[in-house]
C-alpha cells in the first residue's frame, strides 16, 4: 500500500512556498499601480488555504519515511498540483485554463514553451511570475535529481547514487544540507547573471526576469522577439555562460567550493557536455561562414547562441534558425533529443546516457567480434553498476517510442507531420520552441487545439521526471499489493 | 585474420547466379525486337566473367569453414558486390552509375525506391530486370535471415538461432536442406500470385513483375502510378495477401507443410504481427469512414491496402496518401518503422524486437516498483536467451541514432526535413517511398542530389543487414587479430 500520510505533508508544504511566491508578482503591480494584483493576491490565498490544510492532515511527529511507492506519487504529484495551482494567475488574468495550465507547466518543467502572445505588452506581474515559475522549477528538478531520482533508480539515474550519497556523506551530511546547498549555488549564480546582464544593459526587471530564466535553461522571455529583441552580442554570450552554467551537473558546484576545482575538468559527463557543445558550435559556425556568408564573428556567436540554447534545452532564440537552410533545421531537430548534464537544470536525454550508450554499443560490437571476451565497464572511474545498462537502453528506447507515440497523438489533433514531430520532441525534452510556420522558434503554441495543449502538457511532464516516474504510475501491477 | 578463401568462392558462386539471371530480360528484348538486349547480355558476360574467376581462385578440395569473422564480411560484401553488378544493365540503357547503383541497392535490398521516371514506357527487359532483382533480393535475405544472422547474433537474432538450428535438426538436416527449401517454398508463393493477378487482368508481363516484387514485400511496379495503375480492388486484396505471406517468417511455411498448422497460430511472433496489422488497418479504416467520409468497404481496402505495404515495408501505393489528413501521415511515418517477422522478406525493426522490447519495458517497471522481485522472461514458450535483451534494446538505440544520423547528413546535402527524415527511415526499413513532395508516394528519387543517392543506398544496405552486420566492419577492433 502506498502510505499517503508523509506524500500529503510534503505536497502542503510546498504549496505553501508556492503561495509565497505568489506575493512577489502582487507587489509588482501594486507598485505599479496595476489592479491585476488581485489576481495573484486571491491565488495565492486559495493556494495557501489548501496547502496549509494538506500540511495540517498530514502532519505527525513520527519521522517521516518515504518509500519507493511513495517516491513515485509523491515526485509526480507534487509536479501536477504545483503546475495545477501555478495557473490560477493566469486565469485571474484571462485566459483559458487549458492555456492557464500548459503556460504554468511549461514554466515549472522549464520547458518554455508559450501561448501567450503580445509579451511586450503583458503586465509585469504576469511576466514576472512566469519567469519566477521558471526559476522555482529549475530548482526543484535539481533538487529532485539529486535525492529522488537516483533513489528511485530512473533511467540509470543510480549511477549517481552511490556517487552522490558517498559524496554527501563526505561533504554534507544530510539530504536537507544537500538542498540547501544547492539552492545556495543557484541563488548566487541567479544573482550574478541579473548583475551581469544589468552591467551589459538590461533593465533591472528584464535582468531579473531573464535570469531566472537562463540559469533554469528555460526559456521564458519578456519579449515576443525573444532574446533577439535585445540586439546586443555582448548579453547573448552572458547568456551563453549561463546556459552552460545552468546544464552542468550541481555536485559539481559543492565541489569546486569546497576546493576541488578539478573536479570540473575530471567529471566524464562534464568532459562529454563541453566537447560536444563546442564541436556542435564549430559545424554550425563552420556552416555559416561558408554556406551562408556571415563573418566569423557574427557566425559563432549565432551559433554559439543558438546551439546552445538547444543543447541545454533552454530554447530562447536570437534568430530564427529556420532561415539558415536545411542542414540546420535538420541538426537543431536531432540536438533537441541530447540535453545536458543529469542533476543540472536541462532535459533531453543527457549526455551521461549518450556516453554510457556509446560504451555499451562499442563493448556489444566487442562481444559481436569475439564472443568470449570479457568487457569491464566503467563510467566517472567507477565500475558501471549491474543494473544501469540496462536501464539506460531501455530509457532510450522508450524514449523514442514516446516521441513517435505523442507524434500520432498530434497528427490525430490535426497537427502537420513537422509541428506533431518537433512539438513531441521538443516537449519531451523541455526544450520550449518546436519547428515549422506554426512553432517554430519565430512562433508559438496559442494555436494549437484545446486538446494538444493537455497532450503536450502531459508530454513536458513525462520529460522533466524522466518518463519512468510518471509511467510506471499508468501500470497496474504498482497498485497492487 | 580473416579468412579470405571461402569469401571469395562464394561470392563467385552467387556472382555466376546473378549472370545467369540477367539472360532472362535479355531473351525478353529478343523476343520484343528491342536492341537493348545488348546491353544485359554484355552485363552477363561481364558478370560471369568476374564470377568465374573468383569461384576458380577460391576453389579449394578441402570443406569450407566460415568463421563469425569471415560471415560478416561475407554477408556485407556479397550484398555490395551484387548491387554493384546488378547495376551494370542500367548504365547500359544510360543511366549515370550513382542512379545505376541505387537501383540496384533497391531492387536487392527489396527497398522499392526508385530513380527511374516514366516506367510506363521503358523497355520490358529494363522492367524484368528490376523485379527479378528484387525477387533474388527477397529470397537472398530470407536465407541470410536464417542461416547467417542468428549464427553472427546480429541484433538478438540468436533468439532465433537455438529454434531455426533444434527445427533443422529435426525438419532437414542441413543448411542447404533448409535453402532448398525455403527457395522452393518462395516459389511456389511467386506462381500462386503470378496465378492470382493472371486470373483477375493483369496481363502475363505484369503478372510476373509484381509478383516478384509482392511477395519479396519489396514495392517496384511497372506503372508510375504503382498499383493504383490497375484501379482493381481486386488485384488489390490479392496483393495484401501475398505482402502479408512474404512477412511472416519463412520457417513457419515448413512447419505447415510437415502438417503442424498450429504452428502458424501458436507462434507468438505471427500472433504479434497478425493482430498490430488488424489493429492499424481499423484504425485508419475508422479514421477514413468518419474523417474523410469513404464508404466501408472503400474504407477497408484503401485502409488494407496501403497499412500492409508500409508494415511489411513493400511500398506499393493504391492512393496518395498524403491527401488523407495529417494522422495518416503521422502515422504511416511511425509505421514505417515497425516492420514484418524475422525471417520473412519484410524490413524494419521487426515485430519480435518490439515484443521482446515490450516484455522488458513491463519486467523493468516491475522491477523499479520492487526491486528484488525475480522475472523470468519467456518468448515463443521458450526462455529467453541471457544476451536477447541486451542485443534487442540495443538494436533499438542504434536504429534510432541511425535514423537520426542520416537525417542530419541528408539536411546537409540540401534536403528539408520532411524528406531527409523520411528518406533516412524509408531507406533503413526497406519500405521505399517516403514522405513530402519530393519522395512522396506519388514521388520519385530521381531529383535527389548524386550524394544523396549513395548515402541512401548505403542505408538501405545498413537496413537490410540489420545494422550490425554492416557496423561492425567499420570498427578497427574488427581488423585486429
Amino acid at each position: 500500500m502506498v502510505q499517503i500520510r508523509p506524500i500529503i505533508m510534503t505536497l502542503g508544504l510546498i504549496l505553501c512556498t508556492i503561495s509565497a511566491t505568489m506575493v512577489l508578482p502582487a507587489i509588482v503591480d501594486l507598485a505599479d499601480g496595476h489592479n491585476s494584483w488581485s489576481a495573484f493576491f486571491v491565488s495565492s490565498i486559495i493556494t495557501f488555504f489548501v496547502g496549509g490544510l494538506l500540511l495540517l492532515s498530514g502532519y505527525s511527529e513520527e519521522p517521516m519515511q518515504l518509500g519507493i511507492k511513495e517516491g513515485f506519487v509523491l515526485t509526480t504529484i507534487t509536479w501536477v498540483c504545483v503546475a495545477a495551482f501555478a495557473a490560477m494567475p493566469f486565469v485571474g488574468m484571462g485566459l483559458p485554463y487549458t492555456d492557464a495550465f500548459f503556460e504554468a507547466m511549461s514554466g515549472l518543467t522549464t520547458t518554455g514553451s508559450t501561448v501567450l502572445v503580445k509579451l511586450d505588452d503583458l503586465p509585469h506581474s504576469v511576466l514576472l511570475w512566469r519567469s519566477l515559475l521558471q526559476g522555482l522549477g529549475g530548482l526543484g528538478i535539481v533538487v529532485t535529481a539529486l535525492i529522488m531520482l537516483p533513489f528511485l533508480r530512473v533511467g540509470g539515474m543510480q549511477l549517481f547514487q552511490t556517487e552522490s550519497s558517498e559524496r554527501s556523506e563526505k561533504v554534507l551530511p544530510r539530504a536537507l544540507a544537500l538542498i540547501t546547498a544547492t539552492a545556495a549555488i543557484y541563488s548566487v549564480l541567479m544573482v550574478l547573471c541579473i548583475a551581469a546582464y544589468m552591467a551589459f544593459g538590461m533593465n533591472p526587471f528584464d535582468a531579473v526576469c531573464h535570469a531566472l530564466t537562463t540559469v533554469s535553461t528555460a526559456g521564458f522571455s519578456t519579449h515576443d522577439k525573444s532574446f533577439g529583441f535585445f540586439a546586443s552580442p555582448t548579453l547573448e554570450w552572458i547568456c551563453i555562460l549561463f546556459m552552460v552554467l545552468g546544464a552542468l551537473p550541481f555536485v559539481i558546484f559543492i565541489q569546486l567550493i569546497r576546493g576541488e576545482p578539478s573536479a570540473l575538468w575530471k567529471d566524464t559527463q562534464v568532459r562529454g557536455f563541453t566537447f560536444f557543445l563546442l564541436g556542435m558550435c564549430a559545424v554550425v559556425t563552420f556552416w555559416l561562414m561558408t554556406v551562408q556568408n556571415k563573418s566569423f564573428a557574427e557566425a559563432a556567436r549565432l551559433a554559439a547562441f543558438n546551439v546552445t540554447s538547444i543543447i541545454t534545452t533552454t530554447g530562447f532564440s536570437s534568430d530564427d534558425y529556420a532561415g539558415w537552410g536545411t542542414f540546420a533545421v535538420g541538426l537543431f531537430f536531432i540536438l533537441m533529443f541530447v540535453g545536458g548534464c543529469s542533476g543540472s537544470t536541462s532535459g533531453g536525454i543527457k549526455i551521461y546516457r549518450l556516453q554510457v550508450a556509446k560504451m555499451l554499443s562499442r563493448s556489444h560490437f566487442l562481444h559481436l567480434i569475439s564472443p568470449n571476451r570479457i568487457i569491464t565497464m566503467t563510467y566517472n572511474g567507477r565500475r558501471l553498476p549491474a543494473d544501469v545498462p540496462f536501464s539506460v537502453v531501455a530509457f532510450l528506447a522508450i524514449y523514442m517510442a514516446t516521441v513517435g507515440f505523442f507524434t500520432v497523438l498530434l497528427s490525430a489533433l490535426g497537427l502537420d507531420l513537422i509541428t506533431s514531430l518537433s512539438a513531441a520532441a521538443s516537449a519531451l525534452g523541455n526544450v520550449g520552441p518546436g519547428l515549422g510556420d506554426t512553432i517554430g522558434p519565430s512562433g508559438n503554441y496559442s494555436n494549437l487545439p484545446f486538446t494538444a495543449k493537455w497532450v503536450l502538457s502531459f508530454a513536458m511532464l513525462l520529460g522533466r521526471l524522466e518518463l519512468f516516474t510518471v509511467l510506471v504510475l499508468l501500470r497496474p501491477e504498482f497498485w497492487r499489493n
